[in-house]
């Protein structure tokens, strides 16, 4: 593996821990056993991932190599532990902890995965194929968080969260962008940056996109 | 691209801004906001045609060509407008209007898509599986109504309506049997005439089929 | 067929029986009307198997051969039927049976498809990835039920049921091991055998994991 490979790798278990952690919240705060939380952790970090392999016609890589899924259940058991011990950290004056460690694990992932899902279409064979390389980077990076809601009875985060989807599909037009133009490591950096910045201040400056106020 | 190729490409851009338009409707009715809406219509317009190709094993026409993803989007942001402007299209005198346009548009996507899922199936390398094609054509019929209810947290249209599977599984079939005997472009049309149909009497006469009274 | 291929395909049909029977009992408890209950039928039955053979890059069996659609939908109107006659057996008094045959006939379809998951990893080119075989064998075991659980807008069973997707992992290692040590049809028997075991003995005793006290 050259020093290339290895960067993306890292940042492969980043977007995991970051996802599998977000899964394991959910989980813990919908009252789940240890293993339902490890469950959702794992289908959070991998399901995005999974889903794109599964479109592009290869062998997801989840299931390839266990590290991934190692990874995941590794994290999701940490946050176990860690809330069993500190409970007041979903409750309380602390309530509002949740809710910020949640934007920061999802925003961290949705960043990470829509990178890497665009390079993932590259390497696939489709490096000109700009709209299915934008698409695929979303699909990636709003899947595994998407499964996470739907399997957990949650309205889905990305009907929910203003700037959710949008963030990840400005983030896959600027990784295509860069790809072509400063190379592989540069877009994969920035454009998870400016995921996870819009996410950021989004939630800062609470934008909001408009939306018909209707009589269900 | 010959006459019949184009009469084919134009039910399936019909069949995209039908469901994009019910995924819309969706959309709007719970209150999301302009992306949530748009996402919703894409999921609706694509998803059932997705599922059947990656099933079939090749890459989903929705990420080869943006037209279909590019229409749906334009269908969701002229929806929104529609009723961002005139909102006493949901509510009051008028709310029977929602009904009937959701009925409307569900049933021209839920009958094109199976005719087209249906063909898929035959373009495939499997023109005598009857059983095969009957099967991919609901699953493409129903496949993206299912995911737009399912994410939108609705009960499912497909358990909710009376006659929805059922007049797919007649349309397949019908499908099937005219594309042997009279050829490829009636078979597309009378079966989606077929499922629209099934849907307009059985809404308009009220059809139920036998469940039982339980006691949950 | 040689006697070891009809041992594996009669442990399908009962797998598939045993799937129909719970997707369509939930379907009865919604109050669906028989065409919803046959969908629901079928999706708990074949959604596994169907999920695995894409992940693994082949034509869905449940496309290729009519049987396993054919079975879940007699089974599914049988079901239908009976309850249909003695609507009694859902209340009163009677009322635990609903709890003790969905139990039942879950648990055999989780532990039958846990195992053919396994056995179809190893038949397409993965026999010594023990990771990915016991992966693919819990996704088929429990990706029926899930899709069942999702579909009708109830709470995961894979999140409700202690001990549900664990019994599933600790068959598929029971599989992969004996696979390698004593053969493909012991292993089989005995690793559906384990998952069921597992699985009654957790409902019988009220084996819990554990699981943090939150307050949502």
């Amino acid at each position: 593996m050259n020093i290339q490979d290895s960067i993306i790798f890292f940042m492969e278990i980043l977007g995991t821990i970051a996802f599998a952690a977000s899964g394991a919240m959910v989980g813990i705060r919908k009252r789940m056993d240890i293993f339902g939380i490890c469950v959702l952790g794992v289908v959070t970090a991998v399901g995005g991932g999974m889903t794109r392999d599964v479109i592009l016609g290869k062998l997801p890589s989840a299931l390839e190599k266990p590290v991934y899924v190692g990874v995941s259940v590794a994290t999701a058991l940490a946050i176990f532990i860690l809330l069993y011990i500190k409970q007041d950290l979903l409750s309380g004056r602390l309530g509002t902890f949740y809710d910020k460690a949640m934007l920061g694990m999802d925003s961290v992932g949705l960043g990470i995965f829509t990178s890497l899902g665009v390079m993932s279409g590259i390497d696939n064979g489709y490096p000109d194929n700009t709209f299915l390389l934008v698409f695929i980077g979303m699909l990636t990076g709003v899947g595994g968080g998407l499964m996470r809601d739907m399997m957990a009875g949650e309205e889905p985060y990305i009907f929910v969260k203003h700037i959710y989807a949008c963030a990840s599909l400005v983030g896959g037009i600027c990784c295509v962008w860069l790809y072509r133009s400063i190379g592989r490591l540069p877009a994969v950096f920035i454009a998870a940056f400016v995921v996870m910045a819009i996410r950021f201040l989004a939630a800062h400056f609470r934008w909001n996109l408009p939306h018909p106020k209707t009589l269900s």
